[in-house]
């Protein structure tokens, strides 16, 4: 006796049915009994793990809002500038907002979202309440981890610890940081601060570094460093890392190698303007690799779908990928990746797994990532909260 | 009295109307008069020139056929050998096929094509000939040219050369031609075979030059050398040029001066995985570029979706633009720039021109390149082709 069969759907090339009890999967085989079991036909359908959005900012959005004409240039600092004023005086409510992409998410096949949310001294503790707001609003229906980002400057910007501390002792689950360099001139003193509010409150750690070249590949060794003296293997992740795009073969090599060793994840985004780190060397380093939209339809740039599906197609076409064996890979970096990073238990298309799970069109893995349909169903513990490309939850 | 008028409708940030006569636009005002026309109520979506799609291989597409895995290396030399001996094995029908990606491009919104077909010693005009077909199939929704394209080579197979020569005189619109030093391993003889079919035959020339680095400024040099010796200004596209996302600020100045000088223009397709020309410095220096898809779920790989309005996008995050008037400019290369390349008469938003037009969602141009509505309706020659996307004529 199952809660919910997925009947005629398509696991590892095999078309069979999938049994769900109690939010897990009971059972993977063909001709399941249906018995007093809810039945979604998936018409040949394939079965994918629930979607993990790795890295985003939910507390920035304006997805419904009027819309603001961007007329900013291309460096980093500008933009951060700006958005800390701004946000307040385009009405940006982050609560609603947050909730607004949450639900978009949801939609595209997302079962899991790590957020890193703004704190800063001028916009105080609102995002994070904001954003905490909404993680508890749609809790049943969706993994949320909040990163305590301090998106400003750490040591440059005075208080901004004491606020982060305050976040992560009210439920913010990792530490983030950001380009301890480039940002606030003083990567020891950066690191050292992320490094201890991770230690004091024993949680992981997050760190945006967009610095690039020899810059961000020395940013990188220091976080390498700390990440081994306090032994935090498995609980750093560097998201960007652009430094390892970098045409130095032997050098980034031997970084990546140690980037494994010292068990820190990478995200990667795959953009197209930038440098990236390559895909399949650090996944055949061995390194934990997860993705994510990042920033959508901000401040800072209008682009964005929220679609980790989508992703697996950017990141396929930024690393030269075009085998099917290949393409799989960068799904397995939006699910299983992510998975490892928010360190979901019991994830993945297995009997005892929790049934997070997306239905999708498409003979196999490649054909679905090529042509994105909207996703057939949407499971968060056997539940259905999408459907057909709509989420069954509601955004304010 | 108009045949058509497109009411509440977007130009140029403003609501108003646009009456159609005679395939042409013969009215951009508000509040026009409605008697005895159709009226089509746009509610406020944006209205865009036909979109432009510049470079596409129609006679490649696998689209609705068996899916085919992939497992080819990444050199264009094993792609190139790979395709010409599997695309009969596979049974594509160069006719079948490109009318399925016609249909496709009208759906999303192009009202005209220019298409690349292979022509080679081992299928010789079978591909131009399906192709041929598939134009004059729809020769009333919309406009096809057809480059006869050496994609084996030319110099070093005996006998593409006399195969071109024929496919133009029975009405191949363009002279095709790539690599010339790294496929034929012949600059001299490849390019003058090119040149000299494009003077028999008064026809121009679109040459792909995937060359990178020093290699393919060279090649570029001597296209130069060409176009200007024969009096081609105007006449002549070079596609991709990749060789011009070189790091090399001096140089690439100085040559994207002197393509500017030559009247040759540029097609990129923005891909994130090589270097690509960059975008606004070329129109800066007076350069028309234009844009396509370039083969999409083909035997080289299997991405791609006929798009061009998402291809506005792929070059606006290629090129880090995130401006809203940046933005703008990648959708001019994928409406203005085509046709210019083209050599589309009458085309555009005024009065007077045909009635090639796209009328998409947006509150302006940027939100419609960033969300890619389904198109609300797409008008060829003031004909209604495709409406709420879903193209109005049938593909095989
Ligand atoms: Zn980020
Ligand atoms: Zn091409």
């Amino acid at each position: 006796m199952f809660d919910l069969v997925l009947s005629n759907v398509r696991v590892d090339r095999a078309i069979t049915d999938v049994g769900i009890s109690n939010g897990r999967i009971a059972a993977i085989a063909p001709g399941l009994d249906h018995t007093g079991a809810v039945v979604e036909d998936c018409d040949h359908a394939l079965l994918l793990p629930g979607l993990v959005e790795a890295h985003t900012h939910l507390d920035k959005t304006l997805l419904g809002m009027d819309w603001v004409e961007n007329t900013l240039g291309p460096e980093i600092r500008e933009k951060i500038d700006n958005e800390r004023q701004m946000k307040r005086v385009v009405g940006l409510d982050a609560a609603r907002q947050s909730a607004r992409q949450v639900v978009m998410s949801i939609a595209k096949g997302s079962t899991a979202i790590r957020s890193h949310v703004d704190i800063d001294t001028e916009n105080g503790l609102a995002d994070f309440e904001g954003v905490s707001a909404t993680r508890s609003r749609y809790s049943d229906v969706i993994d949320i981890d909040i990163v305590a980002f301090p998106q400003s400057g750490l040591v440059s910007r005075k208080g901004t610890a004491e606020l982060m501390d305050e976040a992560l002792r009210q439920g913010a689950d990792v530490v983030g940081g950001l380009d301890p360099c480039s940002i606030d001139h003083d990567p020891k003193g950066h690191l050292d601060l992320v490094f201890d509010l991770a230690v004091k409150h024993a949680k992981p750690i997050d760190i945006h570094l967009h610095e690039p070249g020899e810059l961000g590949m020395f940013s990188f060794r220091m976080i390498l460093e700390r990440t081994r003296a306090h032994g935090l293997s498995g609980k750093v992740t560097v998201s960007h890392a652009f430094s390892l795009g970098a045409n130095d073969y032997l050098g980034i090599s031997r970084l990546l190698d140690e980037i494994a060793a010292a068990g820190v994840a990478l995200m990667s985004t795959g953009p197209s303007m930038v440098p990236v780190p390559p895909l399949i060397r650090a996944l055949d380093a061995g390194i934990t690799v997860c993705s994510g939209t990042d920033g959508m339809r901000d401040l800072w740039a209008p682009f964005g779908n929220a679609d980790m599906l989508e992703r697996a197609q950017i990141l396929s076409q930024r690393n030269n990928l075009s085998q099917d064996i290949e393409i799989e890979r960068a799904v397995d970096v939006c699910t299983y990746g992510g998975a490892k990073v928010m360190g979901l238990a019991d994830y993945g298309l297995a009997v005892g797994a929790f049934a997070d799970l997306v239905v999708v069109a498409g003979r196999n893995v490649t054909e679905a990532v090529v042509t994105l349909p909207p996703r057939k169903l949407v499971l968060k513990r056997g539940r259905v909260v999408a459907r057909d490309g709509q989420a069954l939850v509601e955004a304010p």
